[in-house]
Parts: C-alpha cells; structure tokens; sequence
C-alpha cells in the first residue's frame, strides 16, 4: 500500500519567493510523513497569484495523490488558495458553520471586532471534512478530488503543526491503514570523507534497492542513511540488519554512532563514564571547542573550563608558555601545543587537557599557511598525543573543522581506554 | 526589461523531502535575488531521481527565463542533476580541465586520496560558462538552452553563496543590463523588542505602500526592510530616506546600523577605533562571546583571550574568586560577576574586561531560576558596569540572548565614549 502512494507539498505565500522566510513547513511535514511511511515527492512555493497557483494544483494533480497545501487561507484579498482550487475543480464554496461560531465566540472575548472579511476564513469546498484548529481561527480543510486527497492548512508553522498532529496524519493513517513503524537507520560516520566512503561501498550501494542507501554529508562527518520498505517493522529492520552488516563488514572502524547521535555526544559519555574531566586550551579555535561542550546538558560533570589565549601574550601570561619556546618554535608548532594542553590541564586541574593552536587565515602566521592545525592532547596517564592537520577553507570552516577533528580524536583516544 | 524576467529555483536532494533539512537555500537566493530585481516565481524541490528531476526541468523550462539548480551535482551515483539535465537537452557532457587540476591539487595538499569518482564533479556541459569555487571544488556551470538560462551550483549552502556572490549574481547583472541599484535598506535595531517597534510604528507601516516596511525578527535583535520601486536608484533612494526618517524620529535610540552590519562588528570597530583591547570571564556562556569575537578577522588587534570557568573551583583557580566571596553571594551573582569581570582584565592584560554568570538550564542552579544572567563589565576607566537579565527559552537560547546582550551593553558603553 505505502509503495503506491505519493505525496507533495504546496506553500503559498510571496513572502517565501521574496527571501522573507524560509520553507521550514514543508521540512517538518516531510520529516513527520517520512515517519509515516508517507513518502513525499516534491515540494512547491509559488505565489499569491491566481494564475500560477492554479497552475501548481494542476501540475499536482496530475502527479500525486495526496496534496497537502499551507497558507493562502487568510482574511485578506491577497490569499487565493481557494479561489485557484475551485479554478481547477469547480468544487462549490461554502461557509462553515461551527467554523463561524467559534470566530464569534473568539471575537467577543477578545473585544475585538469582526470585520466581514474575517468569515472569509470559515469557507469550505462542499463534501469537504473540516478539522477545527485547537491553536487558531482557520479550520484544517480536507477534500478528495477525482482520486486526490487535498489537506488543507494555514501557513503559520503553529497552527500547522497542530493540525497535523492532531488531525491530518491520523485520518491519513487510518484512512490508507497505515502502521507508523520507523523504516529507516542513520549510521554516522567520522574520519572518512564522503567520496572516499562511496568509492568503499560503491557496489553496495549500487546493486541496494530494498533498502535503499543515500549519504548525507556535513561539515568533517558523513553519514549513511538505510530506508527499507516492507509492510511490517520486523521485516524492515531484517532488511536494514542485513545491510548494515555489508556496510561494517568494509568500514566498520569508522562508524561511531547512529540516528540522532552526535560524536559530541559520544565523547561526552565515554568522558562521563570515565569519570574523566577535560579543560582546553585554545588559539585559533577562540572558545569554540568549550562552546560546543557547554551546549550539552550537564557539561559540568565533565568539562572544567577553557583558557582562551589567542594571542603569544597570553600564552605566557595565562598559561605560562615560555617566551624561550615560542621565540624558538613559534606559537603556531608542535611544541606550543604540547606545552598549551599540559598547562592548561594543571591550570583547570583536569584529567585531560586539550589544545588548538594554528592559522585560521586569512593569509600566513609565523610563515605557515592558513589551514595549518595543530591539537594536541594530553591524556589522564599524562600521555602526549599530537597532531597536525592541514584544513582547507574560510577562516569559519578551518575552525569548525578544528574542532570536529578534536572530537574524532577524543573520541578514538576514550573508545580505545576499554 | 527586469519586468519581463521570470526566475524560479529547483533544490535537489532527497535530504530535503525527508525533512531533514529546510530549504534556506532558496530563501537565501530569494532575497538576493529581489535585491536584484530578478522575481522568483516558483520554489521546487526534487529528490535525486532520474525521471522525476527531468520532469522537474522541462516544466521550469517551459515557464521561466531563469533557472537556478543547487544539488545532486556531486561525486556519487545519487547525483543526477547533470543526467537529468543531459535527458531533456540533449547537450554533450564533458571534463572541465581547470577544476580537475584544481581538484588535484587540493587532493594533494590534504594528503587524500582522489577516487575515481571525484572526477565527475569536473563534469560540465558543452557550451557552458564554468565559474570556480572559492571554498570547496564543485565548479558553477552556467549553461544557456533554447533561450532559458540554467544556472548550477553546489547545494552546500557556503558553496553556493560564494558562487551566487562572485560569479552568479554578477553575470546576470551583466548579462540583463540591470543597473545594481539599492531598492531595498535594512535598518538594524538592538534592544526594542519586534512586537515593541512595530508598536511604536503600527500606523507609518500600514499607511506605507511604496516604500514598503517589513519586520525582520532574529535573536535579540530586530530589523526592518525598506524596499522601494523605483525606475531610477536616485528615486528609489530619495522614497527610503524619507521613510527612513519617519521612522527614526520614533525610534531612533534603537537604531545601530544598516544592511549586512551587525552589532558584533560595530563593537569590534569601536574597540579597534579606540584602541582598546578586551577579554571575557565565561560561566554559562562557556566561551560563545570569544568564539564570537573571533569570527572576526583580525580579531587579535582587539581580543586578548577569554577564560572559561564553568565551574566553580575553575573561578577560584583560574581567576581567583575567593572561595569567601561564592560562599556568600553564590557564582550565579552580582559580586561573582563583578569579580570575575576585574580579574580577566588583570589576567589577561586588557583594557576592558567582560563576565558572565548565571543559569542556562534545564532547572535551576544555587536557587536561581534557568535564564537569570549576571553580566559585568569592567572598562579602561576602572569603572563598574553591572547588569542582571532574566531570558527565556532554552539553555542554547539563552546562552545566544547572553552573548547578544553582551554586544548590546558593549555597543553602548563604548558609542557614548566619544
């Protein structure tokens, strides 16, 4: 049943086409439809313009069988959503009635007034099942047309929202007798590069149908996405087991983590069940590495604090670097980051200490290249880990990608304790 | 000329009809493009498949002058937008030797592997004008077919706002003689609230047609668009001042800058204009207000560092706060902030010194609720500046709400020193 069904989503509004906002309705729709097993197929914006929103439904129809719309249900002139449907369906156009009551109801206790184009919003298409909305004025609207399901929504992402949980996914959910089982499995991985983990599983992925397999990429992680199709959730995780073994079985040793997991996460736990704290000194990274520590809950178990020093100066003021190495080392050297996370690990008295020294650019320091990275670690056996990196990229990206490679390093150091 | 253009944007990629990601990119181009005077007229999203995205394409070609394409042009198998483009045109697809050395080179300054597959982001269309990148490989390709323009580009949004910036907007500005004349300013406001400002301004923005007046809300701040329709930039620009003006005689006070400047970069300048440098003493904030800073170029004229004492022993070692002083008042404090604040400042040899303390959440800490934010500043003049705020929202939100409070405070102090 779910392999027939296709579903699109329609936004109407011009403040969408002129930057205004962006189409975060139809993101979360689709996550919540993926979550389903409603598989959305296309995503539209188009205009306050009768014409060309008459074009969309047309174009809609003809390809999908189920269509959600958002926006362009308003009081105003400028809102033609109805107009354009009843263009294309010659469906007739009534009003409400329990809609009308609960916009009186709305406006005598608001001692506001109800100026006549505010029942506008309580029309409806004959033969069509109107949701009430528990967050606002304007009904969910759903109607079937020559086969195609309509859903109808205001655009402001509140009212939509309730609507949909409340309405919309459950009478699609019991209309096709759909089971909301999860069909798919995120495998997250860190220390490979995306094309260099396809050219790996290129023949995995090309001879998959059932599941399917589609990498996402992001900054310094890649991550493979599994989405099986089958009527029953045992047989989809079967499905997705069995891949997912083909996948390990070739780059197993770069997997840390799945779905919603993140390596922050992951190295914040072995911190924790290491009982191990952490403070860190950093240059070029300027508080990003502590920052991103900071943004998860209960960080205090395991980080004690940051020295920032970003200039020489601090290095020796704050954490006592000897001017001696860095006239002889310079502070973008090996040697500066090894002596940065030793201090900074007394200074914070913390089991581990990290550091980040390095040239974010733009243009050289000390003769090196912007992009040259160095981090160093010094661990709660007072081991010395070092490393250099060469990252290429804008000032911003050559410091996300510090501190990323510092969480792949932290976590390949913690995950090797056990 | 400009009237007669129709532009419309199709995204490629499954990621976005799974929902996870929002298609920020087309609201990006959106807005740069009305800046331009190019009108979008239709938004699509497309996964990457074969016979669907050639649907997509044949209808964008039957209706626009214009065609952006962001996505599906990468290394893998699942990329297919060149495919699909090669199906409905028939153009020939070949290797553009430029970027395949640009590649190489970069292939081998990273110390990675250059698979096979990477090969194929070189791949252009016969006839094409290739634009390169300047911050990751993939090239623009601009091809123009049966007198519809198509424009591609990375989907990684940084790729692809360098490419529209450098190469993209610029041949279109050229190509359709479109005078790049400003009809639009932002006027940019900190401290006043968006519902506050449009209070003060409900009737000059009602009444406003041409120029029209729209609210543009992000964090702690609030911003407003003056856009006008004008033939000619001095007509244009004569409409936005005297709204400009209307709207500054009520609000005035709020009123920090214009279009891209933000608050971070005002206080940058004013502390580099003054000669002054700076340094942060971080609880809650764990190092956000440096890593702002830092984002900075050629922050080091201004930043001596930061240091981040999340706990309390890390304020009495690092900074030391008597263990006297947070027995008394607590580290969630007015005494703790301003301590913190004067030691930073001696710490790290600066000219001001900055601290913040207070509870970021979930639940709350030494009996304060989550959201109660001390602040401290203590400037060239040795003079105390204390502020205690109370936000709501999350523990990510109101971290950001701190740091942004902090430019705001900054802002102030350092404008009324002249």
């Amino acid at each position: 049943m779910t392999r027939q069904l296709k579903a699109e989503i329609i936004s109407v509004g011009t403040e969408l086409l002129l930057g205004q906002i962006s189409n975060t309705n139809a993101a979360w729709m689709s996550e919540k439809l993926a979550d389903s097993g409603i598989p959305v197929y296309y995503h539209s914006v188009v205009g306050d313009n009768l014409a060309r929103l008459t074009s969309v439904f047309t174009l809609a129809h003809s390809r999908s069988d189920i269509v959600f719309v958002t926006g362009g249900l308003g009081p105003t002139e400028d809102d033609l959503t109805r107009e354009a449907f009843q263009n294309m369906t010659g469906l007739e156009i009534k009003e409400d009635q329990k809609t009308i009551k609960k916009m009186e109801e709305y406006f005598a206790k608001t001692n506001r007034l109800m100026t006549p184009n505010n029942r506008k919003q309580a029309n409806v298409f004959t033969g069509s099942k109107v949701f009430q909305n528990s967050t606002g004025i304007a009904p969910g609207i759903v109607v079937e047309y020559d086969n195609t399901i309509y859903l109808f929504m205001p655009g402001v992402p509140r009212e939509m929202k309730s609507l949909m949980r409340e309405h919309m996914l459950p009478f699609l959910m019991n209309k096709f007798a759909l089971s909301n089982v999860i069909f798919s499995k995120v495998l997250r991985f860190i220390g490979i590069g995306e094309s260099q983990l396809e050219h790996e599983l290129q023949d995995v992925i090309s001879n998959q149908t059932n599941p399917t397999i589609a990498p996402l990429a992001s900054d310094g992680e890649v991550a493979l996405r599994i989405s099986a199709n089958a009527p029953v959730k045992e047989q989809a995780s079967r499905l997705i087991d069995e891949t997912e073994a083909k996948i390990t079985a070739r780059v197993g040793q770069y997997l840390y983590g799945y779905d919603s997991e993140t390596i922050e996460n992951k190295v914040f736990n072995l911190l924790k069940d290491n009982q191990l704290t952490i403070a860190s000194a950093e240059s070029l990274t300027g508080g990003a590495f502590a920052s991103s520590i900071v943004d998860m809950e209960g960080s205090s178990a395991i980080f004690k604090g940051a020295a920032v020093v970003y200039q020489a100066d601090a290095k020796t003021d704050v954490l006592h670097i000897s001017e001696e190495l860095i006239r002889q080392h310079g502070t973008v050297s090996n040697e500066c980051a090894e002596a940065m996370a030793r201090q900074v690990k007394v200074l914070y008295k913390s089991n581990i200490g990290i550091s980040f020294t390095g040239v974010a650019g733009p243009g050289k320091h000390e003769d090196n290249d912007a992009g040259t990275v160095y981090i160093s670690i010094n661990d709660h056996l007072q081991r010395v880990h070092q490393y250099k990196m060469h990252f290429s990229g804008d000032r911003d990206i050559i410091r996300r990608r510090s501190v990323k490679k510092a969480f792949e390093l932290l976590y390949y150091l913690l995950i090797n304790l056990k």
